[in-house]
């Protein structure tokens, strides 16, 4: 069911963002936006889902997130983006978030999320992509998951 | 359980946006990211809830939100959202999105999803919000969907 | 003089557009800039118009603009333009701007203008424009009006 | 009429600014849009009109502009903004637009205009400005021509 | 060594550009971010050069560059930039930066610096540029101070 | 000379950034502007300092930057910061700069860089900063020759 290129590990598709919450990024109480955030989030796992399968992709769909915590002006903001499971064409990464004040050098955890993205040939049509090989613990933790996150999204998004 | 405060309608907080799809917010494909998308529904959103409650409001949450086609660069979005149901101190928005291509007279879906924001007080702490009356059958049926995705999403959230 | 095809309503064209005034959009003052609230004019002004003829557009004049209040920032715009009345290859848009302090539900009227745009074809030459046909009493009241606006406009701009 | 304080010149309130048209400055067909042209005009009106008066302003009106000339991405837009009279808390403010093609080197005007700026006290009320003294032969036509704009502006504004 | 077209003057490439400080340019203390500024000397000297050679130019490198003075959100940012020497392919273009307070009738000196672009052909090549004539007794200076900032960079940048 | 306070490695200021070049960051030939890619690396830079102070940080100068590779649009940065050596109350930042076309899965140097930043107190003047205490070889080699680059500097800043 999946193609016969070399299989990838996550460690192939990370990729490490950091972001100056800058004063348009904030409502008129001085917090980042969610929809900010979310903005960041895509072109971080966009850009993961890439390196994972070397071509265009578009974002198909976003699991639920929760905001846990206001992240303010002037702190910072860490994603760390890898592909936790690839399927047929589309593959599955898992978005991690914290945010840190770097003048009082606290950090604290923002919220994780799974976008999903489906690899696109020329013509526009999904594409099968390699197959993914998880090697921690974490990273085998993230890949049996992903079935059923997989199952629960398809059915949220009517296609099962 | 709710504020005693006199009901609102949902469409006392209904927001029309219309955005243009600029170059900055396509990717190399001349398609337009998602995050850019979910960045103007959080706004969409967060300004119908502060209709609704008329106070200053945080993105608790969003539901799974699936993409369903690719909107092009040159192409106009249009928003909806309008509160779907309160509950104590939160809200359900409900967000419609379709586009359009202006040139070809051609208008199709984008997507819908759900955005759950929190009406916070002078000291940032969580206050109660007016209940909502929903008029149209639409609106009922809105209203009646919002328990059982409030406890998906608090499931999801690991509030419950 | 005007162009075969089956003429279309203001209604068809209309536009709804909201925006949250941003940091960046105000002076140091905390009030929304003259020249955003035109940009943002003129986007929804462009998208009314394309709708109107099914061409791009540019923008060949605006009529005098007066601005009555100040906007602050974290203050909400609504924007509605739709097409007044259509010439030969050119195309007079009707925008009405109100502002909303959503915290205070507070909502006032901010400026009306006039702008104009002319249908281009693909050699970049002005293309005839489908007829209007008003249908609101406002909406010939508008359309009355035009014919005098043109004649203004075109003396102002040392065309005739 | 007009306050006591030392009369200033055209020549204190010059400004000239330079932009580069980028890619998201421009409509999907390669032009500048026009809204985008009047914010920058806005910006470069209101730092002539704050240095004559050494105070914030507010754009109170522009006059009619006509776009004469389509300007490309990747060329260069040349603003020059100079008051042009000033009367008792009003500044009026001429703006000239050039553009240029620096690869060909092929320089056109783009439009002129006038916008008009009130200068305002701490408690955002409209305080005196000083007077113009025009230097030049040109300087002297914009400030005769001033009084009847003016009357035309005040007229289409209904504030007379 | 250099082309036989016919020389061009500083004056010829000389470009003066205007820029408001505003809030997004800034760091969460109300000062303009150093990396702001450094990108609006770039596009001013890359004009500068473009108007030199008439043709697309890169930026090969930046001279060291030292921030004199804080540079406050409001206040308004002066940048001429000019070409002060040509080599074969490469131009040395020099750029002063000031700073007014417009409020304060306050201008004062931020920095200088020399950015260095390269002439490319429609292959992307490196192409010969036309030689500079310097002018003034400051132009003079300039010019004859160029080769050795030129050799001084080349060892820098390793090319030596 | 330099502060009491405990040491700090290089380690603990590491700052790891990923940006996507879209549109507008590039100029009209599609490669990234240089005067883009100082701004990012001027908010990389600026959070290593601020994780290594704990302070506001101001940008006081910026070594020669050469250029050594185009960047094409929809290609992608990556910049990794950290400190490598404090003065008294300025620091040395050193930065390097990869670039990546994932689609082909290939990888470039772009450059590197200095940056100085120097600790601002609550009254906006230089306070000391913690000392900093190389690890790896590449630190110590980096910590050695701060001393002739910022020799170097100051003499180019006049300083010195
Ligand atoms: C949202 C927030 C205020 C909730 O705080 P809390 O301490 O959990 O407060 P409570 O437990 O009293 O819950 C308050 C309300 O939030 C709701 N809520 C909490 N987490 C939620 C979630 N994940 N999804 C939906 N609703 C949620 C609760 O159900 C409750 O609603 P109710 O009063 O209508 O029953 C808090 O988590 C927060 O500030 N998050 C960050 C918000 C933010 O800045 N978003 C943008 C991030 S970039
Ligand atoms: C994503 C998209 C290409 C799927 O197209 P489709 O016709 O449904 O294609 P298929 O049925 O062949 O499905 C292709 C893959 O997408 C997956 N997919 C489809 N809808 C999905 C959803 N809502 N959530 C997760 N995956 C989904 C399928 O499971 C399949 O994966 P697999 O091959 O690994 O098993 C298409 O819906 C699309 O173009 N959407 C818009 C994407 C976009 O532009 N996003 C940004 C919007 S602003
Ligand atoms: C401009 C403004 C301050 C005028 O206020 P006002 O209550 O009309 O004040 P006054 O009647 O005392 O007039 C003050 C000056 O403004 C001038 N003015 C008022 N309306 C004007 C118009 N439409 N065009 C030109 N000048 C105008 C008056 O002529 C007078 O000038 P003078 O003192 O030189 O004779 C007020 O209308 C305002 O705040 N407008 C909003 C400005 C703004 O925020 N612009 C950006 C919108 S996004
Ligand atoms: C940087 C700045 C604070 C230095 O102020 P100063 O009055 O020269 O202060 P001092 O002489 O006490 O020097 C303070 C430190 O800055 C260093 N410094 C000063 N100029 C420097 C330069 N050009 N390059 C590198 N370091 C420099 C000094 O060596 C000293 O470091 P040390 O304490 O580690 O030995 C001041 O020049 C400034 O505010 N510049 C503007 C910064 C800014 O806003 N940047 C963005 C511009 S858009």
């Amino acid at each position: 069911m999946e193609s016969s290129v070399s299989p990838k590990t996550p460690k192939d598709s990370l990729v490490v963002m950091t972001e100056l919450v800058l004063p348009n990024d904030t409502n008129t109480f001085g917090n980042l936006m969610g929809g900010r955030l979310m903005y960041w989030m895509d072109i971080a796992a966009a850009l993961a889902s890439m390196k994972h399968c070397g071509s265009p992709v578009v974002t198909a769909s976003v699991d639920n997130i929760s905001f846990e915590n206001p992240i303010r002006l002037g702190n910072v903001v860490h994603i760390e983006a890898k592909v936790s499971r690839a399927f047929h064409t589309s593959m599955e990464v898992h978005i991690s978030v914290w945010s840190e004040d770097t003048l009082q050098h606290f950090r604290y955890r923002s919220n994780e999320a799974y976008y999903t993205f489906v690899a696109i040939d020329p013509n526009g049509k999904p594409k099968p992509v390699p197959p993914l090989q998880p090697e921690t613990e974490e990273e085998k933790r993230l890949y049996e998951g992903a079935l059923r996150r997989r199952q629960l999204r398809l059915i949220l998004g009517g296609k099962m």
